[in-house]
């Protein structure tokens, strides 16, 4: 057997997207109709009825763990997303490259979305050495002014305080003990020398001399937020007895993949962005299970992006990509020996332009699921699907019809 | 955004309730017919599925508070819901007059369901006082034989016995602990020591003077029941960053509001009773969100009542006064900028005449539902319902669609 789950990142909409409909009701899709028509589909809360799901929080539901359980924050995502090393423990953190002044009060948060220097920025900070003994420090810069720095030591602690405010003009804030406990003391004194250590060693790069010259804000600090202890958290292999690995693009996505122990691959020239090319991470997927990978994830972002840029045009024009990705699964799948699962993590409605708490349709193919009468692929058409409702899991069902799950009791 | 939370108490039914029908499918019901043909509907399990929900229970689910993490007993509801002044930490009974004789043995559980002198006794057991020092003692009296005790001081325990032994001809019991803990213990003998105080203070009482005259039974003893520490609640302005108010007369249903934050608000003329003039409440709930408030909680009793009495045709009439509710709802909520949830706290059918855990139906009209092909509002039709079968968490699932839940994760 070889299972694919696609996600389709804030899949879900609202009948104010676009004159009455949803963008998925209003876009041309054939093919997800037609894995309707084959399949059997539901209504999916991603996390729970009434809860509003992060992106981090809604994948870790869906691959089966419970995030009231497994979430600690989303440091350990990004870390992990832009390949850092990170082991059970580490306090994970993501960084901006921002500008400040002479007294750390705040000129601008992003280092006017610094576009170069990345690498002189992440060997500068290779430097940053942790003011206790047994603690290491690693750092690593993404795009633009993003980065995530790693706290390994033992007793460290993510209940931490922001040092972003969030806003200019106020003084960087020091991170702070949020349980008040003496690990998290310690830790947050070791992110506030870092922090400070931070700023003598990027003051005077001549990256920033450059830019200073140029008129544009210097990268002289960085500011940690998302503190998170990356958690006892079994991987996908651990827990369902199944490798695999996952193509997609977005880092907290790829980084979520990576956390539950997939590996990551790339398809070729996909971006992210609602202009990727997203057909090839079907033909990628399709390759790797013909080189005997056993399950694929497929994350697609897109749509979620158009929806917060409150684009209805785009996320259409999205989903319709979307369509041509299913429909090469239709195609390239041995549908003899093959499950599909497709859903969203969430709903992004056009007009609130982020995450809502309604629940995404939810539709699997492949020999061992029991169809339904279902024609078509919405939110609409889902609430009389076969499945009914439920919360989270998907992995765990998709491996349920692929014969693969351990037996709970006897 | 505005929201509406209509709860009926013991809306469902059985087809034994009414010739081979539920009284709501009896029932001329043209306005929640139009609610659920404009809205979504769904099956909800006010605790969970074979859950036998209490009203206390159910209401704290249905606002989203799983009631196995939050409920502790009757007696704190009690005591708000009579208005008294109850915090973290203080322990609450519900209490009834009594009547004993001289060896404490119970005559009357309810002093004949005595209707006077209430401001008389409350008067009179305000000198009740604690045996230790630094617990302070709090008494109100309610309706006929009903009142409240709290109990505030540190350290004291609601796992208590109850005083009331539910029969007649048995001496009053004496509270006590639970579980054995010291604090249960101390508290368990200061009630005690009040409850003899008690028949001390009221056995002379002109009041009942009068009515051992009047061949009536006195009032000389309270008999305090349902003991619940206030638990560490977050009010729903904490939980979910709303503040509302609460419409209804049951004084339980506004205990569970004033415990959860809500402000409670008179409807002209409402009584709690099948024949309270409850089209009041519809108006005063839209006079409230014309002032502003963003949510009301309206609460309509009657029909549970009746079900109480076996009284079939009661219920079917009071469904038809709620019927009169939703249309003055659908007449006059601004529906661009409104979401109303109508539902039941449990089934109450006639032949049982107590609470079962049958699901009862949920219907929510609004701009961003996305709404099912149903036409009826029942039992039956909400099987059909688009959102399918979930428990609780019907406060949540409306704030969400009013766009005001906060990000679970990122």
């Amino acid at each position: 057997m070889k299972a694919v789950l696609a996600i389709c990142d804030g899949l879900g909409g609202r009948p104010t997207d676009h004159d009455g409909q949803t963008c998925l009701q209003a876009a041309d899709t054939p093919n997800l109709d037609e894995l309707a028509e084959r399949g059997v589909s539901g209504l999916l809360d991603p996390v729970g009825p009434g809860v509003r799901p992060g992106s981090d929080t809604s994948h870790l539901s869906i691959f089966g763990y419970d995030p009231n359980e497994f979430y600690t924050g989303r440091g350990v995502f990004e870390a992990f997303g832009i390949g850092m090393d990170v082991e059970r423990g580490d306090v994970c953190f993501r960084t901006n490259f921002a500008t400040v002044d002479d007294d750390l009060v705040i000129q601008d948060r992003r280092a006017g979305r610094i576009g170069e220097g990345q690498d002189e920025l992440e060997e500068a900070l290779q430097e940053l050495e942790s003011p206790e003994d047994g603690v290491e420090v690693d750092f690593k810069a993404s795009t633009e002014h993003r980065g995530a720095l790693v706290l390994k030591g033992d007793d460290l602690s993510g209940r931490l305080s922001d040092v972003d405010p969030h806003e200019t003009g106020v003084k960087a804030p020091e991170a702070e003990a949020m349980d008040g406990s003496e690990s998290a003391n310690r830790t947050a004194d070791i992110v506030n020398n870092l922090v400070r250590q931070s700023h003598s060693i990027m003051e005077d790069l001549s990256l920033n001399e450059r830019r200073r010259e140029e008129g544009k804000p210097p990268a002289n600090i960085i500011l940690p937020r998302g503190a998170a202890t990356y958690p006892n958290i079994p991987s996908i292999e651990e827990r369902y007895g199944i490798d695999g690995v996952m193509v997609g693009a977005g880092a907290l996505y790829i980084g979520v993949a990576r956390a539950l122990g997939l590996e990551f691959r790339k398809a070729k020239g996909v971006t992210g962005g609602a202009d990727s090319p997203i057909i090839n991470k079907a033909k990628k997927a399709v390759e790797e299970l013909e080189n005997g990978e056993d399950f694929v994830f497929v994350h697609m972002k897109g749509a979620d992006s158009c929806a917060h840029d409150h684009d209805d045009e785009c996320k259409i024009r999205y989903l319709e990509k979307v369509d041509d990705v299913i429909g090469y699964f239709l195609e390239n799948l041995d549908w003899d020996e093959s499950h599909l699962a497709l859903t969203g993590d969430h709903t992004t409605p056009i007009a609130y332009g982020d995450h809502t708490s309604d629940p995404v349709p939810l539709t699997i193919n492949g020999p061992n699921i029991i169809g339904d009468d279902l024609e078509e692929y919405s939110e609409k058409a889902a609430q009389k699907g076969g499945m009914g409702r439920f919360s989270g899991d998907v992995v765990p069902v998709l491996f349920g019809f692929s014969n693969w799950l351990e037996k709970f009791g006897e």
